[in-house]
């Protein structure tokens, strides 16, 4: 007779029975496989449910099942949390490693936050207007590499590329002005069809769940490259997103008003039942807390940017990424990015007593967040973890 | 005994014996495979090969297998083309489905050619400089969305959007500005890994093959959207692929010095045997040839453009396509876009006896093109087509 065990969830660890965020692990020398967490442990799915779809390296088989099959599995995975499992169903977090969580279809990127575009448009037009025309009227937003999106905990290779210098001839080498985006990741379970908008209040019907990302960018390569079709090397080398996917499920405690729209949007972006999520990131520095970036004060919501991501009838799939872009708030220790934080590298952040403004080799970023739980306390989302290595 | 023949290639076809390019077609209530073209027929390679490889719904597990394995193939599809074949193993052109040749991995698009971009600058910015900075430096590029890229032939429903008005403010429905991009497109088919650039001498290690790609754009929508971002909505509501893949080595007789570039490039983008493509295309808007745009002109080759997409360490995999960006020459009748061949709707196109300028519910546009062929003649790559469906 096998032996049974019950999960012991420390006090205020974040990973409660109300949160169980899924991930993709392999016990060593294993295939990989769904799990859930519990606590500091994973329970496997494929043990403790048996079912193919949780015997996959990534969690694109669940998600595409819909939000009905979603509901349902976090109803069994509930129930298994709070029940003596057999001990074949349980790993310890640190024993095991994490893949990539899903299989990414299209990766967008949005611009979604109006203090991290206010603040971006005051240092590249200082003269001008801060927000360009189009900013209040649309979540901005562009396609980034999908192939190159990464698990937390992948080193980042500092990219070399043609970098931006006052001489208006670009030189080339290792990026120089090395930045962080922290941001909201959120993940299409289930697709659409070509052709059929998705409706800004059908969004639960489609997106499966969040995760954290960090969007690697090289602000020299990205200020030389970017006109006039956008960013492509500055962003294209790394996107890191957390192993962990948080179940939209487990948010509803988290959904807050949006901040009020002016000009009021059109209909389109307009949702009888907007809401945006009041989570709050931590991005640590070389383990030092250098910003709180508060996703609640996101201009526009999760719906908002779904809706019009779909607008003009493209189609979305399982595994599809899109992101907030990064999460800023009003005050210098909520900026998500040190392009903001060091506003252009002309203020230096101090860092364990040194002036820092971009980062340098070996530097390692992690971003958690927390948000309200169910049932009480704070949910803890899975950390977006980096190092960056040397440019080879 | 099985019934055998021998494939009958139409004088001046376009598809010979030493073209041969790949498609994945279904005959009526069967599974897609992969097959070669010759003629007007295909020979069906999971018969004739009979190599599980080709029992596929793409072309992806075969691209995957690397240059050594393609040649290989070639060889013996080349042979199976001079044979006499059984009867299953071929199929009418006429008679089967074609579907979307390839898995898209990620969909990157250039804006390579000078003639277009000086065009596109000279109507942007009527007073300034017509190419920015950046555009001798590097082949500019950004994302697209690989979800939505289609096979040749699919219908594309003309996409809503907010649209650019003269007032500031934006309108909200259906593009008036509805325009082609005739464009090649190159696929992956030997990816690359994380951190490890591509040089461009190495192009032909990773690229399988060539297709015509139609990027279909609401100007209007991405007038409105398109800063600081770049495209998004106005180009991601469909992208238009032939369903037949040229392989690399059927266009050697194709290759041809670049243009001068000036200034010289950096030494990633230098490659001792770069080549550009003497590829011809034509584009038919509702059965009237309106444009040869000429692929001999293109600036950066093609080469270049992946060395340049992994300079930064950017991996890639199998299925990932690159695009040329829109092909122009330098004459009116040369210009790959309506918005050029129109200049911006201002000078309407005669279209069967008509003034016209962009497109109208119920056109169709078809972009072929020709290439010299391995021992004489011309060879035809296959076209791309679509037709503009009322929005929904």
């Amino acid at each position: 007779m096998s032996s049974r065990v019950r999960i012991d969830v420390p006090e205020g660890s974040g990973f409660g029975p109300t949160h169980l965020p899924y991930c993709v692990f392999r016990p060593l020398g294993e295939e990989p496989r769904v799990g859930a967490r519990l606590g500091d442990s994973i329970i496997d799915l494929a043990v403790a449910l048996d079912d193919p779809m949780f015997h996959q390296p990534s969690l694109n088989a669940f998600m595409t099942q819909g939000p009905e099959c979603w509901r349902e599995v976090r109803e069994r995975v509930t129930a298994a949390a709070e029940s003596e499992l057999p001990a074949a169903a349980v790993h310890a977090v640190r024993s095991v490693r994490l893949d990539l969580p899903v299989e990414i279809g299209d990766y967008v990127d949005f611009y979604a936050s109006l203090d991290h575009a206010t603040a971006m448009g005051r240092m590249l037009r200082p003269t001008g207007e801060p927000l360009l025309p189009n900013w209040r009227h649309l979540p901005v937003g562009y396609h980034g590499r999908a192939g190159t999106v990464v698990v937390s905990g992948t080193e980042v290779v500092r990219p070399h590329g043609q970098r931006k210098t006052d001489s208006g001839t670009p030189d080339f080498g290792p990026s120089r002005r090395l930045d962080i985006e922290a941001e909201l990741g959120f993940l299409v379970g289930s697709g659409s069809e070509l052709g059929k908008p998705i409706a800004a209040g059908d969004f639960a019907e489609h997106v499966f769940g969040v995760a954290l990302v960090n969007d690697w960018s090289a602000r020299d390569i990205q200020a030389w490259e970017g006109q006039p079709l956008g960013p492509f090397l500055g962003k294209s080398f790394a996107t890191s997103l957390s192993a962990w996917v948080t179940p939209l499920d487990a948010l509803t405690e988290a959904r807050i008003p949006l901040p009020a729209q002016e000009p009021e949007p059109l209909p389109y972006l307009r949702d009888s039942a907007a809401w945006g999520l009041d989570i709050e990131l931590r991005v640590e520095w070389n383990d030092q807390l250098v910003s709180t970036p508060p996703f609640r004060r996101m201009y526009w919501s999760p719906a908002q940017m779904l809706a019009h991501m779909t607008v003009n009838g493209a189609s979305t799939r399982t595994g599809d990424l899109f992101a907030s872009g990064t999460i800023s708030g009003a005050e210098r220790g909520e900026r998500g990015s040190l392009m903001e934080l060091t506003w252009g590298g002309t203020e230096p952040v101090e860092l364990n007593g040194v002036g820092r403004t971009f980062l340098e080799d070996g530097d390692e970023v992690v971003i958690t967040a927390t948000a309200p739980a169910i049932g009480g306390g704070r949910l803890r989302l899975g950390e977006v973890r980096g190092r960056i290595a040397k440019a080879v």
